[in-house]
Parts: C-alpha cells; sequence; structure tokens
C-alpha cells in the first residue's frame, strides 16, 4: 500500500498546469535524440564558466567601491542577506538604461527566479474565494500553475479589446478580478506583441475599471531584425497600476535563478507593495541567493547596466533562428492548409494546422519523426481540442531547424493524408 | 489614497507570524550599535570568497570525472536544470555520511533553502479546510509563517507527551492532522532534544496513528563539548514516516541558499512524495540556482561529505560560545529568580524572568541597555504573555557574549526592582 495518496494532497498537483510541465519535461528526456523545437532555453553558445568568479569578483569590487570594508564585503555576499535583495539598485539602472523604466530601488523584490516573483505577487493578491485573476489566453504555463497553488482561479482573456466583457461578467458573477496578467512583448507561447495603441488603451482600462497589470517581460530585448522595441507597460504607468515581472534566465545566465518584482504601490498601512511581497518571501525562500545575486550583479556592472548591449550576439542569433523558422515554414507550407504567426521578436512561433494537436500526437512526433514541439493546448486553461503547435527557436542552430522543419513536415503531410 | 488596502491581501500579510519576522529584523536594522544575541546565523570567521570559485570549480571537475563534456559541464552548472536538482547524489553521500541515513538520491528534492523545502511540503499536505499542522511548541517562526502561507492552521504540541491526545482531540472536532512537525537535535528556539526513548516513541506513535513526522534539522551537526550526537528520527525511520528537511545555511554556506527535503514516502499514482513535491517547485522556483548547487556541491566534495569533519572549527566555536553563555548566566544570576536552559548543543539559549517579556521590552532594551535577544513570545502562535526570551550564541564572540550579558543583567535588574 502506498505511503500517501494523491487525491488528499493539495489539488494542484493533480491539475493539468502542473502535470502538463512534468510531460514536457519527461518526453523531452524520453526522446534526447529527437531535435528539440520545445525547449523555451536560451541559447548556450556564449557560455562561460569563468564569467561566474568573474561577475562575483565585479560585484565584489563594486560594494569596495561603495565603502565596505572586506568583512562587510564578505558578509554580503556569503551570509544570509535582506530578503528584498542585495543588487536591487543594480536592477533599477538596468531598468532605466534597458526600459526607460525610473523606479525607486526600495521597490524593487529580488527574487528566486521570476516564477517566485509570480507566486509571491498572486499570494499577495489572493485573498478569498470570490478572488480571480485574469491572464491573457494562451498564457505561460508558469502563471497558470502559481495561480493553482494559491487555489486562485484564472479566467482567460483572449484579447485586450475583450477585457472589460471578461471583467464585468466577473464582477456580476460576484468575483474579484485581483490584476490581469499580460506578456506585451513577444509572447510565451503566442509570439504576438501589443501595439502602442493597445497598451495605452489596456492602461485606460486598468485605471478605469481599478484593475492591477501584471507584465511579465522575459523576451523584450530580442526583438527581430529592423523592429523598433516598444515601451513595456511599466515605462507608461504613471499611476502605479503595473506590477513588472522581471527576469534574467534569458538576459542574465540561467544558472543564476535570479528575477525580480517592481511593485511600487503604496498600501494604506504603509510602505509600498513591495514590502508586502518581501514579508512573504521571508516564508517561501527566505532571501534569493547572494551568491547567484552577486553573479547577476557582476554581470550588470560588467555591460554598464545595458542588457541589450550584453545580448547584442544572442539577439542576432534569435533573430536569424526566427527568420529561418518563419522562411523555413513557408517554403514547406505554401498550401495555405497550414499557417502560422510571423512574430516581431522572441524564441516562438505557433502554426496552426487542421488537425487536432495533443500529447499523443508530440509522443508520436518524438518517437517516428525525431522532433519535439509545444502542443499549444497545453497554454489554455481547457480540455477543448487545439489545432496548434508551439515552435521554439532559441535552442537550437540553423541546421537543426531546416532538419526539424523536414520532420515536422513529414508528420504534418502524413496526419493530412489520414 | 493608497493604491492598495492590506485588508484586501492575503490573512497572511496582517498575521504576527509573518510581522514577527519583519519586526525583528527592522530591530536589529535600527539599532546597529547594540550587540546581538538576537541573530541566529552562523559564524562569518571562516568566510572567504576564494571558496565560491575554488568549490565551483571542483563541482565542475567532479561532472568531468562522471563523463560529462565541456559542453555539458556548463550546461548543467549555467542553463536551466532539473527540478530535483543536480547535486542530489552528493546531498544522499553526506546523509548516509554524517546521519546513517540511507535514501535513495530521487527521494530528495534541492530547494531554495530549507524554508522552499517547509513550503512545499505544507503546500502538498495541504488539501482543504480539515486540515491542520501540529508543530511542536514553541516553534520556529518559518513553520508557522509557511503554514499561513498555505492556509494551513497550526496546532501547538508541547510535547510528544501531549501528542496523542492534541491529535484524538483535533480529530473529534473534524480536523485531519497531516504531520507534527519537530526539530528534535538542538531545538530553535528552545534549545532542547529529544531523548532517544522518545524518538522511538514518537515513531511508534507515528505509526499507530498514521501521521508524518516533518524533521527539521539545521543544528544537528552542533553538539556541545563531550555530547555525544543522537540519530535523527529519519536514521530510526524503518517506516517512511519522517520527511527530513534538510539546510546547508548553518553547515555548508548561507549565501548559497541550498537546503533539501527527503521525501521517500510512496504515493498512489507512481513515483515517490519528492516527485510531487517537484511538480510544485516547478511553480515556486522552478529549479535551485544550478550555480549556488554547484558551491555546495563543491563544499561536499571538498570534505569528502563530511560536514561533521568540515565544520570542526565551528563546532569548537559554537560549544564555547555555548558554554559562555550559560556559565555567563550562573555567574551573574545566582538567586534562582532567573532560570535558563543548559541545550546539549545549537545556538540557542531560553532564559526565563520573573516578568512579561514583549516587543517594547526588546526595544527599550536595544535603545537604553544595547543588547538584542528575542522574546520567546514570537515563537508561540498566541497572544498570551510569555515571560522568556531567546538568546544565541552563533554569530558573537566571547567578548561580547560578555558585555552582552552584563547588559542584559543591568536591564533584567531594573525590570525586577520596577
Amino acid at each position: 500500500m502506498a505511503d500517501l495518496i494523491v487525491s488528499a494532497l493539495h489539488a494542484s498537483l493533480t491539475d493539468r498546469a502542473l502535470n502538463s510541465m512534468n510531460f514536457l519535461n519527461e518526453i523531452s528526456h524520453h526522446y534526447p535524440d529527437a531535435i528539440s523545437l520545445a525547449a523555451g532555453r536560451p541559447t548556450e553558445e556564449f557560455f562561460d564558466l569563468d564569467d561566474v568568479p568573474r561577475y562575483l569578483a565585479l560585484f565584489a569590487e563594486h560594494l569596495r567601491a561603495k565603502g565596505l570594508d572586506e568583512a562587510a564585503v564578505r558578509r554580503t555576499i556569503l551570509q544570509y542577506g535582506r530578503t528584498k535583495g542585495i543588487i536591487h539598485e543594480l536592477v533599477a539602472r538596468n531598468l532605466a538604461i534597458d526600459e526607460g523604466i525610473q523606479v525607486d530601488p526600495e521597490a524593487i523584490v529580488v527574487t528566486a527566479g521570476c516564477q517566485e516573483a509570480m507566486l509571491l505577487t498572486l499570494r499577495a493578491l489572493r485573498a478569498d474565494a470570490t478572488d480571480v485573476l485574469l491572464a491573457i489566453s494562451p498564457a505561460y504555463v508558469g502563471i497558470t500553475g502559481a495561480a493553482r497553488l494559491v487555489d486562485l482561479p484564472v479566467l482567460p482573456v483572449p484579447d485586450v479589446d475583450e477585457l472589460l466583457a471578461v471583467v464585468k461578467a466577473a464582477r456580476a458573477d460576484g468575483l474579484r478580478p485581483r490584476g490581469f496578467y499580460v506578456m506585451p512583448d513577444f509572447a510565451n507561447p503566442s509570439g504576438l506583441s501589443m501595439d502602442l495603441p493597445t497598451r495605452h488603451r489596456l492602461l485606460e482600462l486598468a485605471a478605469a475599471e481599478d484593475l492591477l497589470l501584471l507584465e511579465d517581460n522575459p523576451y523584450g530585448l530580442f526583438p527581430a531584425d529592423g523592429v523598433d522595441r516598444l515601451p513595456t507597460l511599466k515605462a507608461l504607468d504613471t499611476e502605479r497600476r503595473v506590477v513588472y515581472l522581471g527576469s534574467f534566465a534569458k538576459t542574465g545566465l540561467p544558472g543564476a535563478r535570479v528575477g525580480y518584482v517592481v511593485a511600487d504601490q503604496t498600501v494604506d498601512t504603509g510602505g509600498l507593495f513591495a514590502d508586502q511581497l518581501s514579508k512573504l518571501k521571508s516564508m517561501v525562500t527566505v532571501n534569493t541567493s547572494p551568491i547567484a545575486q552577486a553573479v547577476i550583479g557582476g554581470k550588470l556592472l560588467d555591460c554598464d547596466f545595458s542588457l541589450t548591449a550584453a545580448n547584442q550576439r544572442e539577439r542576432e542569433i534569435y533573430a536569424g533562428n526566427l527568420r529561418a523558422l518563419t522562411d523555413g515554414l513557408a517554403a514547406r507550407f505554401p498550401g495555405g492548409e497550414v499557417t502560422w504567426t510571423v512574430p516581431s521578436g522572441g524564441f516562438f512561433v505557433v502554426v496552426t494546422v487542421p488537425f487536432v494537436v495533443d500529447d499523443a500526437l508530440l509522443t508520436k512526433s518524438a518517437q517516428e519523426y525525431g522532433v519535439l514541439w509545444t502542443p499549444m493546448s497545453h497554454f489554455y486553461d481547457t480540455d477543448a481540442p487545439i489545432n496548434a503547435l508551439r515552435l521554439s527557436c532559441s535552442a537550437v542552430t540553423a541546421d537543426q531547424i531546416k532538419a526539424a522543419l523536414n520532420r515536422l513536415a513529414a508528420l504534418i503531410s502524413d496526419q493530412l493524408v489520414l
């Protein structure tokens, strides 16, 4: 007999959101020889183990330049530390330079990856059973999963145009929308971006409806060739309507697991929303590893706070791969039966096909065709069949993209014949 | 008008457990010149920044010795990684050597500090509103805080002798005790340890009542001089009744923020409880920073998996400080009005006085007497007045202990006169 019965554990453990992540991880382990257009991890081309001690040394030097003696430098990097983090001032300078976001460093909580930033934000906002989160749909699995962990239902919003209707319907049902989660730049999984008028309209709507916007921006620094970046919602936010969720996984170093949240909202009992999130963080991870923070801090110092500059080579790789992906799709599917998005940046292309794309098809694709991708059904919080799949181009070479597309084309044409 | 109203946020934010941590942090920042017998952090005497690259290099070498090529070594340390961690095999070897615990590495989840291990475990166990956690009382604030974050009420258990009565009363009230949290070795805050017969009795009770034991062991490696360590509950556990919560903050390096949980319980849907915790972890921190894990992994390799050996100097410091603390109390309070525990190890001594010890008294102590300590009231989940305070001896010198005790004696004698 088993020691524990899963049905007596928290409901999230049997939820599709959490098992989806698991399934996708397992299949890539199970078919290591398949070419993966599934993985959204950053390119490893420029990884260098020597960067770690170099960044640590730069950060230590920065502390010395600020006047800390050797004991204080050691303590800052090696001891328990400030709950809100030790690189908040460096992150604020990075936001000013790369994003035009001006923010009080005290409004920043440095987190154990952006995932913890999401969890803290949703935990704070979920007070009772009438609370709901609105999220752009399809949505990143991590936000749905974090919502599950705090028992916060997610209402899908297909489009900013439909936001008001969803808010009104929720309120009519006695529900309290606590925030609207969006990824305005090169979104995961859709690849889509919001145009500037939509951004302004969304901020106006948020003000009119007293809604908090949760802006997630892991891919903003990676526009396609010739594309000008648009200002983030947070850069346009004059009324503290936006909680900004930041990641260094794609622009810094994934192995540091350092992210952050900008929460400059005032609270009635004093201080900032960031201080409330900090109280929660002290019960989740206590503080983000200062060694890991020092690595990211050193990288920020190394690039004079411009991760745009530091990621020039990476941006070119991603832009080239994105072009290879969409050009390759165009060359292989001239008929119109298969369509796809042409994103203005980021890692992801969504391919729509005239048949249902599910986990069984992915398993078949891995096993018989040697190519991995992600069924779009994983990004919808419903059991409805979905005719689309997500391709990622961040962790592959141009040659791998070519071979993978050939295999995908074979799979699709075999499916079309069936 | 404030942007957010705290009363509309999660209830934990106004809870004493979370605000306690905050208050204690703030007061130590506010009175930086006061001597602190409050801080439970490890000694900084042997901190060395050069250890970080040295440990990283040792871990990289270990990966090469396992047959990984350079790209795989870089990927393991710098890329996103396995949710359950990359040093699980090293942790298992450490547990075998230091604790006599034999465990399948697959049953280990490496976490962003032991705090995340607690949160994951409580999140998994809290399924509905009838669930409660039993915890030894007084208890570490972190377990109470983590319970608050998952809306899990905590029932205090003053003593193993009273466990059965608390379990029965809870069940009679329609509640479902999901686990019993204990720190059998040199506990925070009580300083007390369970004797061997009590450990055996507790395991028998757990089997008879079908209870999970959550064993937290951050201080086990630090017995007082001449004290023999007792086996942990997990080492005595033949029926997988114990979830073991591990920390490297005191024995490894606090700045790495690496802990772990051993969850070898089987579950009815297959796999181990660790695999369920891993699913939750993917929505809390995705994975523990592999850079931070590599630092701890390198330290484990460096000491041939014996943190007991690696912490010989630290153990001597703590044992000496503990003696200085209890001897110093004996010299200053011969009368019997003031009493204290004489722990067989760890960082903490509890002093009982004939007056109420609250935050106001702590503030007075900091301001007028220049000494910090922790009111024991912070470790009880109740508003009842408590006549005791906790002294910590881990982050001070013998001279600081002397001066701090003089100041504390002045405070206490002034209070006795009042």
